[in-house]
């Protein structure tokens, strides 16, 4: 039932290098940065000294509700500051932690939340990045509700391909009920083996796919949320045109509007047809220019991912100042071919090199093409689990090290893509003494891309690693917001994009939105600071 | 400036039939229903006896705000009545018509309207079938603000592909502005003719593309709207993760929440290449399982309209008992052979018939294929301005005839289908002594059709027409709900729909809206009783 999740990297507990691992990774990444980077010791969940848990659960609620040091560290943070637990730094653990198992228990649970007051933090797998399941301070007891227990498939449509799933659901466990029937969701998020369905409808996740349906949102039958004020279900519906579709105010309300319990989602039939090509391109902007124009030619490849220069040479090998495009097509019942052949095409057309040997086409088989080559280097590079993510070599070094994203309109991203470079190199250089920056397209629209930045900077020495986190953070969002981008394409707003947000949507709609929360959750326990003020 | 929109009939004023060519049809029309239709002598404009304007706009006001009766009777329905411009029946007309040429101008009206408490109605074409543009009853004075003048493309970003388009334009005018630099919305309501992009955006209009990104929904990048509180006004973005997406708020809000402005609009290439394909079934059934299959396959076809043997034979000329499926695809940039040889493909398989000579593929030109053969019968009888619509030859006649539509899951849709067909044809021989039903798949998603159906019964001998149309539309709506469809795809919900929708809508959502209502336009001016009760 646990979800095994590392308390200090991104990843599973199982994926956790060994100490003498990380040791020779912090002195290969010193070379690299010129700056010495030591590894620390971690210090065991066992040995934490947490706060005494402000209230305690009543008998009834008992049977569900966990307050061991373990399971409060856990439920501390997300994915945001990993580092705190590098150094076992648990200042404001949940005082309990609900494990619900069923529609009564969750009920209840949020009732007595609700009556004695309590803050709840909606928790599915813990993978936010923005601080969205960090218990605030400063609101009294907090009770995080873990959706963990409601993790089944309960009804598959094999006609509409449709399925009904509980919202605590980690995405390989819902992949394995869904697989022997020969379906599949399809969404596969970096933090796909540590977050949930319903954590991927709260933050709009982006998923597996790089064009036309690339947001959870888009696969959304119909939902079922839980308020305070109770229970908002939507009706099973493939489209309507019936008002302000209900299922958007709860796909991103991120837990501040209620619980959601369990969703209708549109699945997939397996894929068998596959096609894959690998084309490089002299430049940067030689390659988002011929990305652009495969996406406003609406094939709406399954894959197409952008590697800059810098990516493009430390994860697949490329020459220098190359960068590599990635364009992948499948489907569970045509052959690609076709669909392959124009995208390259075009690519080829837009000044891009593409190597024969490089278009795989896989007609009727499950095996994945691109297993060699640059599409195979990058393969390991970046699809979860292989290497434990994009910073799985740094994991458990201290050094100050993450990655931010955006989407802009085409007209913008040149000077977007320049002002941030510009903007978080520099801030690398103030706190780190230095660093590097790499950017890849995730996703891709017809009207603009929305480009993934990983930077990474030694420890610095006079300035805590929160610190520096947060001048590299404060630098490229305020470059990003003024040349027109979101602050999150998927990672989602929570507490930690807050300040940008703020700037980014209408001050009607947060008042709205506050109005909103006020009909929901009119004891305002839900998740407070997230997304509005609390 | 004006727009020249019949008053009595689904059209423009230019296409009204005479009344010889309606006695004709009258005549026809006796003949195939068994009851006698009479075609009646429709009172001119100039002779209305309209009731006095209850309030008078200010001098500043006076240039852009009419109150002649031309102005006023147009303005006293949507299309949901125009039996009432037959009868020249207008009881209930607007008090003052405003035509705001500026966002000064727009401004100024909403405030005058908001301090002397009078109801506001926005209007675009004036093409609601569901009450959306009709003055309410009992709320005192009535100001209609007329978006007409607002009606200019103010922007192009050929690289985005996106334009910035006032909320007042009509579709044939969007689109000639469009037009000169390559580009098209190719957003083609049936009402296209007579229906403005902010009316479409407030009722998520459904357009043009039968699969993948049929709502306006999906075509809208940002979006401007004045409410009484102020501009809400949404960020330029190809998408975004951050929070509940701000358009969704206001796509769908039918007028209730504030008057929209103008949006950025994605617009596409005009298309060059193009293929199409006819094929015929023996039966409705194996058409709606064929077409199924084909929205499964995600070829996304543009075009994708099943018509029922009924409305195939009536419409098309095909042989009895035939289902008929229209596939289209286009491409500004790529050929579509492929697209169109694997969708014809799966629609063999699935047992269809296809005649080679029904497949056309054109390559780099801007003529449209299926010009002849059942696609091009088709065309002539559905494609807007073609032929006055679907309900065209019934034109001035007073009979009973409409249309329903809805969208529902696959699992559900055979005993949707054959209740919603029971009950109609019970309802039109109850009111009506008999009459006739039709179906066709105007949109199509993988999870399940968009049924459109068109009914026509004589007029009813003792009972008013409108009282015959309820009755009909109560027993269609009532079987839709019941079989888990939504009371609109995209006719939106308006006045008409309102008992059905609110069965429809989670009750916290409306909740919800009554909030983002009080929010915005807290003297409740907006459209009332549009959506939620005022």
């Amino acid at each position: 039932m646990e979800a095994k999740r590392s308390l200090w990297m991104f990843g599973l507990e199982a994926d956790e290098p060994s100490y003498e691992t990380r040791a020779a990774a912090a002195a290969r990444l010193s070379q690299r940065l010129g700056v010495e980077v030591q590894a620390p010791r971690i210090p065991p969940v066992e040995s934490l000294q947490l706060r005494e848990p402000r209230i305690k659960p009543p008998a009834s609620l008992a049977a569900f509700c966990r307050q061991d040091i373990r399971d409060r560290a856990y439920h501390s943070y997300g994915y945001d500051r990993v580092d705190h637990g590098v150094w076992g730094d648990y200042p404001n653990p949940p005082d309990v932690v609900a494990h619900p198992r069923s529609d009564a228990e969750l009920e209840a649970i949020l009732e007595w939340s609700d009556e004695g007051g309590f803050c709840v933090v909606p928790y599915g797998g813990g993978s936010s990045v923005v601080g969205g399941v960090t218990p605030p301070e400063d609101v009294g007891p907090v009770v995080t509700v873990s959706l963990d227990a409601l993790n089944r498939v309960l009804e598959v449509d094999s006609t509409s391909r449709a399925a009904r799933i509980q919202a605590g659901v980690l995405g390989p466990h819902l992949e394995d009920q869904l697989r022997p029937l020969g379906f599949t969701l399809r969404h596969f998020p970096q933090s796909f083996a540590g977050s949930t369905l319903g954590g991927w409808i709260a933050t709009r996740a982006g998923g597996h796919y790089a064009t036309n349906h690339t947001h959870i949102d888009d696969f959304v039958e119909s939902v079922r949320m839980l308020s305070p004020r109770g229970w908002l279900e939507t009706r099973r519906l493939p489209a309507s045109g019936a008002g302000p579709d209900p299922n958007r105010l709860v796909i991103g309300s991120e837990g501040i509007l209620g619980i959601i319990s369990e969703a209708w989602m549109r699945i997939q039939l397996r894929p068998r047809f596959r096609a894959t090509a690998a084309v490089t391109f002299e430049t940067w902007d030689a390659g988002w220019e011929a990305t652009r124009r495969i996406a406003q030619a609406k094939l709406w490849p399954a894959n197409l991912r952008l590697l800059d220069p810098e990516l493009a040479r430390s994860s697949a090998g490329m020459g220098s100042g190359s960068a590599l495009l990635i364009v992948g097509f499948e489907s569970g019942e045509l052959s690609q071919r076709s669909m392959v052949a124009d995208a390259v095409s075009i690519a080829r057309e837009a000044g891009g090199s593409v190597d024969d040997a490089e278009v795989r086409v896989e007609d009727g088989s499950e095996r994945p093409t691109g297993r060699g080559g640059a599409v195979g280097a990058w393969r390991e590079a970046f699809i979860p689990g292989a290497s434990g993510g994009s910073l799985g070599g740094l994991a458990g070094l201290g050094v100050v090290a993450g990655t931010f994203e955006t989407a802009v309109t085409w007209d913008r991203w040149p000077d977007l893509d320049a002002k941030v470079r510009s903007v978080t190199l520099d801030a690398l250089r103030a706190t780190c003494g230095g660093g590097s920056l790499n950017c890849r397209f995730t996703h891709v629209y017809p009207d603009g891309p929305a480009p993934y930045y990983t930077y990474v900077g030694a420890r610095p020495q006079g300035l805590k690693a929160a610190d520096a986190h947060n001048a590299v953070k404060q630098a490229a969002s305020d470059a990003i917001l003024a040349c027109g981008g979101t602050i999150t394409h998927h990672h989602a707003v929570g507490r930690l994009h807050r300040p940008w947000y703020d700037q980014e949507r209408p001050d009607l709609f947060a008042q709205v939105l506050r109005a909103a929360k006020s009909t929901l959750d009119p004891g305002g326990i839900l998740n407070p600071g997230v997304l509005i003020e609390p």
